[in-house]
Formats: structure tokens, C-alpha cells, sequence
């Protein structure tokens, strides 16, 4: 089998935007040219894994002399279908997570365009959101398959109260959107029509004890011998 | 090499948050025993990836009869260290997002407790916020190394602009805390005392980047044809 017909593990997929940042950030400073070694020294990698997960899109850079960071960020911009705007809408617009992300000005310069807010509260159904105020008034959930369609709609990020997730989803499904980013705390699957990506903020935290535990159990092995 | 003396990947720890948020889920419904193929399923992964997963740890559950879910979960928690409260403090926690996270009533219930803010807004300093009462005024980002000692702090959540990362990073390697949970878009790398995980909201945004452009290479190939 081709190498470059493999399907890249999702993990080779999120590490691509991690490299296209960093290029991002060493091409401002007049860099050229990284090899292997160096890209992945500073990203805490190993080099055969970045000329692995590189290697699944095709052959970049040159032996002994490394990549030429311009061209190589060309091709990732392409390979993530980043060079298109790509719009947005929020639901659960109101809560603290959905004013957050709403008004992250990060979306916009990675050409993400928030062009909608969906939220359930009766009370802000019709206002402007003062967070962001290209998206126009907040509308109600029941609104989703409507504006989806109308304002052309690729993603939708949730973040509603897990209580309200399969109901919210349910219109999700018949507004057939393409991909959807859950931040709820309750994995949603994909569907044939959408992939769905969950995003848990707990589970970041529980990696973390997970290291402070196995840091605690070698300094207590350390103390009992 | 003995199979548990390995470390097991990033991504199976993560796996394991997963497993126990569905395993408690289906607890609570009455459910005693699973089989490594339906909690595949459920989760959309590959029942030789969860026992593969779940091998780095032990030998759980038995041959055709399946994983006793309250035993699997005990193990879980430990192995994640749950058992125990970790204390949390939030830097930059006056801006949007670090007031979604101070008042994000899940984190409590998964032990993990916000005992201190911080923010480097002067007309701040000093001032109780609304959204955390637990969590005290909100301080300084110079009191951090003294309050995490006070505190007994041992994670802290960074959501500070970009501009101000290095600065502050520089106040939390003095802190001695042993865990860093990063939101700005800027990668730390962990120190030789300071594990830092890195979270960027727009990497995810990225991923489904890809796979909308993957879907339409598809349609165009087929279009094409």
C-alpha cells in the first residue's frame, strides 16, 4: 500500500496546526529553512515522528537540508483547507464558555468567521451580544437548520449545558451541518453526515493528575526504600 | 519488557477519562458488567484499542464474561489519582474565558477545586468575583508563587493573552506548582519540575478544517469523474 494513501491519525492531524503555528512564528523572525531535528526539538517531539506525520502528505523538505519553512507552510495552510473562510455559529451563545469563545478574536485571524448565536434563554432571544457584534442578534435554538442553510454555516460549536445536549443535537442533525465542536461534557458520536469532535476541559485536568499521581507514587517509593 | 512497566501514550490516558465518564453514565443506569466490544461501540473506538488501552494498567475484566463496571471504574479513578481534591488556581481569570472556567461547576464535582485567582488588572486586584466565591479576591499575578504555597496549589489554569505568556510563565517556574494547564494560543514546554499540557481551541477548529476539505476533494474528485 502507498504511504500517501493512508488516512493520518487524528493526532498526526492536530500536530500539523501545532507546526504551521510555530513556522508562523519563526518565518516573522526571518527564519528560512528548519530541519527535522530543530522542528522538533522545540516542540518537544521526536524527528521521526515529524517526518512521519509530514510524510503522509507527501514529500517536503530536502536530506541534509530541511524544509523550506514558506513552502512547507504553504502546504500545510492547504492540506487543513485553511486559505477558505470557514463560518461559524455558537450555541449556548450566552453561557460564559459561549461569550468566550464568541469574542476570541483568535477565530478571525485563522480565517474562522463567527456568523451566528443560537442560546435558549427567552430573555436574549433577539438582543445583541455585546461580545460580538458581527454575528448579529442571538437567535433560538429551533432557529439552527434555518440559518445554517441561509448563512452557509460549515461548523457549529456547542456549548450548552449537558442537559440540553441531545435535544440540541437532535435539531443539529435535521439542520445537516457539516462538523460540529462539543464542548459539553458528554461525547456526542458522529453521524454518517457529521463528524463531531468533543472537546472536555475536565479531561485535560484529569491528565494532569494523572502525571501529579505517578509523581506521588515514585516519590513514595523513593521514601519507603 | 513487562507490559506494564510501560509508559502508556498521552492519548490512552485520555482514553481513560473517557471510559470512566461512560462507565459512570451507564452505572447510574443499572448497567454491571460491559465487554471491551460494546464499550467500543458505545465510543466509537476499536475494542483492541480499549484493551490494549487498559493492558498498560493491569488485567481487568474477564475473558468472555466482560469488564465488572464498578471495580473497572475504581481502578479508573485511581489510576487518574481522583481520589483526592487537586487545587486549582486560574490566571488571567478576569477575562472571558477565565470566567467561564472559575464558575464552571464541573470541575468540582470531578475534584478538582479553583482556590485562587489571579489577573493583572489593577481595578481588579482586590475585588471578589461574582462567578467563584470560593475562590477568594482576585490577586496579583506576582502573588502567585506565594499563594500557591499558602494554597497548597498544585495546578495552574493559564488563559492570559499571548503577549503576556512568557511573563507570567516566568512567575510560575518560581512557583514551584507542579502542573500547568495552558489556554493561550502560545505552546509552553514543560520543565524539568513543571508538566505543561496545552490546550488551543482553534487546533480543534483546525482538524475539522481538514475534514471538510478532505469531504470536498472527495466531491470534486467525484464531480470530476
Amino acid at each position: 500500500m502507498n504511504k500517501k494513501t493512508l488516512l493520518p491519525p487524528q493526532a498526526t492531524v492536530r500536530r500539523l496546526s501545532v507546526y504551521l503555528r510555530y513556522l508562523t512564528q519563526i518565518e516573522t523572525e526571518g527564519v528560512k529553512v528548519i530541519s527535522s531535528r530543530d522542528l522538533a526539538e522545540k516542540l518537544a517531539l521526536n524527528p521521526a515522528q515529524v517526518r512521519k506525520d509530514l510524510a503522509y502528505f507527501g514529500d517536503f523538505g530536502k536530506r541534509g537540508v530541511g524544509y523550506s519553512i514558506d513552502s512547507l507552510r504553504q502546504s500545510i495552510i492547504k492540506i487543513l483547507g485553511l486559505e477558505k473562510v470557514r463560518r461559524v455559529g455558537i450555541v449556548g451563545a450566552a453561557g460564559h464558555l459561549g461569550r468566550a469563545l464568541a469574542c476570541y478574536t483568535g477565530f478571525q485571524k485563522r480565517n474562522f468567521q463567527v456568523v451566528a448565536l443560537f442560546d435558549n434563554n427567552p430573555d436574549l432571544i433577539g438582543k445583541n451580544c455585546t461580545a460580538c457584534v458581527n454575528a448579529g442578534k442571538i437567535l433560538a435554538d429551533t432557529d439552527i437548520p434555518r440559518i445554517v442553510k441561509e448563512r452557509d454555516i460549515e461548523i457549529l460549536i456547542l456549548t450548552v449545558p449537558v442537559s440540553a445536549v441531545e435535544d440540541v443535537f437532535r435539531i443539529i442533525i435535521e439542520s445537516k451541518v457539516k462538523t460540529v465542536l462539543n464542548f459539553a461534557p458528554y461525547k456526542l458520536i458522529s453521524t454518517d453526515n457529521i463528524i463531531v469532535k468533543n472537546v472536555d476541559v475536565t479531561i485535560e485536568l484529569e491528565s494532569l493528575s494523572y502525571e501529579l499521581n505517578r509523581k506521588e507514587q515514585i516519590s513514595n517509593t523513593k521514601t519507603a526504600n
